[in-house]
C-alpha cells in the first residue's frame, strides 16, 4: 500500500520503557492508527521510546520537523520515570512551570479520594505553548501544542484515558486545523482459504483495484480480509467489492462489520434456536470468550442468545439449559503444526460432527479453532 | 528506567502498513522486547514501518549503523506488498536470487495441500549474505544476516510463526554471537491501590532500589506491579522485594508468576470447593474468559477447578453443577467514570456480597472488574 502524500501526515510516539521490555502490548498505536486513517491523516510511522528525556526530546525534534501532526502516548503519569512533558519542553526550548488552574483541578479530583499524593504535582506542569486537554478518567491532563507549523498532542498511556481524551478533546480539533479528506473503507472477509490462494485468485484487484482505490490483504485469526479504501467518492469501492465477492464465492462470510460470532448466532436463530451454549475441550474456553464478547443480541433480530459455556477438561459436566449446544474439541497438533478440530451441535437444533484443521500455536491456535467452529456452524445452516 | 549501555543493543522494526492503519495490534514487539530483555539485549527502540521498499531500506541502514542486532518482523509473505526482503537487499546493496533449496522446500510443503501458488516463489528468494531460518508453521522462511558487525534477523509477522522461529532458530544463535549477561527480574503485584499512592509509599525504592538494580512501576488491569531487575547476581533483588512487601502490606497479592485467577481458585479449593462456576452480568463474560484461560489446575494442588460460566444478561439461567458460583455484576459508571461492582459467592462455599468500584472504560473496565472480583474472593478467603 502506498501512502498518499497530499494532505497532512502524522507520526506516533509510544513512550514507555515497559513497551520495550515487553511488559505492555501497544494497543494505543493500533487505535490511533485506525482513527487517523479514517480521518485521512496517514501515519508515516510509529516509534516506541524508552523513558529517557534526551531520547524523547530528540524524537520530538525529528518528528515535528517532518510531520504535520505528532501524537505521543504515555509518560504523563506522576512517577519519576514519566518524562514525556520534560522531553517535549526540551525539544521546544520551553520551561515547565506549575499551572495554578491545573493544580486546582487535580486537587479537586483527589478531594473525593483523600489527600493528593505530592508526586501528582508533576501533572500540573505546563509549558507556555501548551493548552491542557481534560482527562475525565484519570489524573494526567493531555497537551495540545501548535507551534512552528506542526501540532503535537500528548495523551496518557492508559488506553481508556487515551481513547476518551482523543475522542472528546483531541480529534475534534483536527478538522479546524487541517484540510481533511476522510478515508472510506470496505472490507471483504473470508474464512478457510489462505492468503496466497486469495492473492492468486484476485491478483489484479490487489495490484490495480481501480482509480483512486487502494487495496490490502490481511491474514487474521477470523480469516483473510481484503480491504479497499479511497479518499474520494465511496461509490468507487462498489466495483472492487463486487468483483472480490464474485471471485471468492463461498469463501466469503461477510463484509465490513460482519463477524463470525454474530453470523453463527443469527444462523442458529433462523434455524429455531433461542439459547445457545458451548461445551469445549482443549481450547481454554476460547469459544465462550468470543461468543460472550460479541455484541449483545437485539431480541427483535431473531438471532439466538449465548447463555453460557462449559469446559470438559476435567470430565463431563452438566450442560446448561439451551436448545443448541456447540460442542468443540481441539486435538494435539501433527508434525506439520496442524491440529484436528471437531465441531457439532447438540440439542433441539443439532448438526452432525465435522472435522477441520487449524494451524498455528498458542492463543492464535485457540482463536482460529473457535472461529473455525463458528464458521462451520454458519456454513451448515446457511 | 535507564538502559544499560554495556553489551549489545538491539532494535526492532515491525513492518506492515496494517500496523499503521490500525488493522493489527503489534503483539510481536512486546514478545520480542520481553525475550531480548531476558537475554540481556535491551531494545533501543521499535519502529512500525509501511510496506514501502525505500522506507524499509532506509530504516535498515539507520538501524544497522547503530545497533548490534536488528530484528524485523513482517513483510515476508507471498503478496506484492511483502517487501521486507527487497528492503534489506537494497540496504545491503545485494541482489535477490531464487534459491533452489528453498524452492524445493516450499514445493514439498505445498505438495500436501495441492499446487503451490506462483506468488509463493517470492519466498524462495535469498541474498548472498543471508542464511535461511526454517519456518515449520508457515511458508515464509526467515533470514539471518551477519555482516559489517551487525546482525539482522528477519522473522514472519504471523505471531505463532514468529515465536516458533525466534525460539527454535534465531534466539539459540545469539549466545554464540554476543557476550550476553542475562537479566534477572522479580515482580511484586498489588491490587486495589493506585500507581501514585504506591509511588509515594515506596518512593526511595523506585529512585534508589540498590546497587545494580533497576526498578519500574507498571499499572495493569490486574493491578499495579513493581518490577526489580539486575544483570548481576539475582540475590541483590531479595532486599528490594522484601522492602516492597513490607511497605505495601496487604495490598500485595503475590510475586512473579502469581496471578489472581489461580490465587482465587486456590483459595476456594482451600475453603473446600472443587468445582467453581461463574454467573456474571454486565461484563460480557470477562470473568469466565479469564478463569478459563488460566493455567489448567493440577489435581494434586488442591485448587478448585473452573467448570463453566453463565451470562444473565437475558434473564436468569440455570447455574451449572458447582459447589461455588462466583456471582458478579457490573453497573453503569457514575459521573467520575467509576462503576459499582458487586461480588458474592453462592453454593456450598458462600461469601456475602461486597461492593467495590472500578474505573476505566471499554475492555479495560471489564477486565478490571473481573480481576476485582477475583481479588475480593482471594481476600475474603485468605
Amino acid at each position: 500500500m502506498n501512502t498518499p502524500t497530499d494532505g497532512p501526515i502524522a507520526e506516533l510516539l509510544s513512550i514507555g520503557s515497559e513497551l520495550l521490555v515487553g511488559e505492555t502490548v501497544d494497543t494505543n498505536a493500533a487505535y490511533l492508527g485506525a482513527a487517523l486513517s479514517r480521518l485521512g491523516i496517514p501515519l508515516r510511522g510509529t516509534r516506541h521510546l524508552p523513558d529517557d528525556t534526551g531520547v524523547i526530546a530528540a524524537a520530538f525534534v525529528e518528528a515535528r520537523g517532518r510531520s504535520d501532526l505528532v501524537v505521543a502516548t504515555g509518560g504523563l503519569g506522576p512517577t519519576h520515570d514519566d518524562v514525556t512533558r520534560d522531553g517535549l519542553a526540551a525539544a521546544l526550548g520551553e520551561e515547565l512551570r506549575p499551572d495554578a488552574a491545573l493544580e486546582a483541578q487535580l486537587r479537586s479530583r483527589f478531594a473525593a479520594y483523600g489527600k493528593m499524593p505530592t508526586s501528582n504535582l508533576r501533572q500540573a506542569m505546563l509549558i507556555p505553548s501548551a493548552e491542557p486537554l481534560p482527562n475525565p478518567l484519570g489524573s494526567a491532563p493531555g497537551w495540545w501544542v501548535d507551534r512552528d507549523g506542526s501540532v503535537t498532542v500528548l495523551l496518557p498511556g492508559v488506553p481508556s484515558e487515551m481513547r476518551a481524551m482523543w475522542t472528546d478533546a483531541a480529534a475534534p480539533r483536527l478538522p479546524a486545523r487541517f484540510a481533511l479528506r476522510p478515508v472510506h473503507t470496505r472490507t471483504v472477509k473470508t474464512f478457510g482459504i489462505g492468503e496466497s490462494a486469495i492473492s492468486d485468485l484476485v491478483d489484479d484487484l490487489l495490484t490495480a483495484p481501480g482509480e483512486g482505490v487502494e487495496a490490502g490483504i490481511y491474514a487474521r485469526d477470523d480469516g483473510v480480509h481484503l480491504r479497499f479504501s479511497t479518499r474520494g467518492d465511496p461509490a468507487v469501492l462498489d466495483a472492487p467489492v463486487a468483483r472480490a465477492l464474485a471471485l471468492l464465492g463461498d469463501h466469503v462470510y461477510g463484509t465490513d462489520d460482519d463477524d463470525l460470532a454474530s453470523l453463527a448466532l443469527a444462523a442458529l436463530g433462523r434455524a429455531g434456536a433461542t439459547a445457545v451454549a458451548t461445551l469445549e475441550s482443549g481450547t481454554q474456553g476460547m469459544l465462550m470468550a468470543i461468543l460472550s464478547a460479541s455484541q449483545p443480541v437485539q431480541p427483535e433480530s431473531g438471532a439466538a442468545r449465548f447463555v453460557g459455556g462449559m469446559l470438559d477438561a476435567g470430565g463431563p459436566v452438566a450442560t446448561p439449559v439451551a436448545d443448541a449446544v456447540i460442542q468443540l474439541s481441539l486435538h494435539s497438533p501433527d508434525a506439520h503444526g496442524r491440529s484436528r478440530v471437531r465441531v457439532s451441535v447438540a440439542g433441539a437444533i443439532s448438526l452432525p460432527m465435522v472435522e477441520v484443521r487449524v494451524h498455528g500455536s498458542g492463543q492464535q491456535r485457540l482463536r482460529r479453532t473457535a472461529f473455525a467452529a463458528l464458521d462451520q456452524v454458519r456454513r451448515a445452516l446457511f
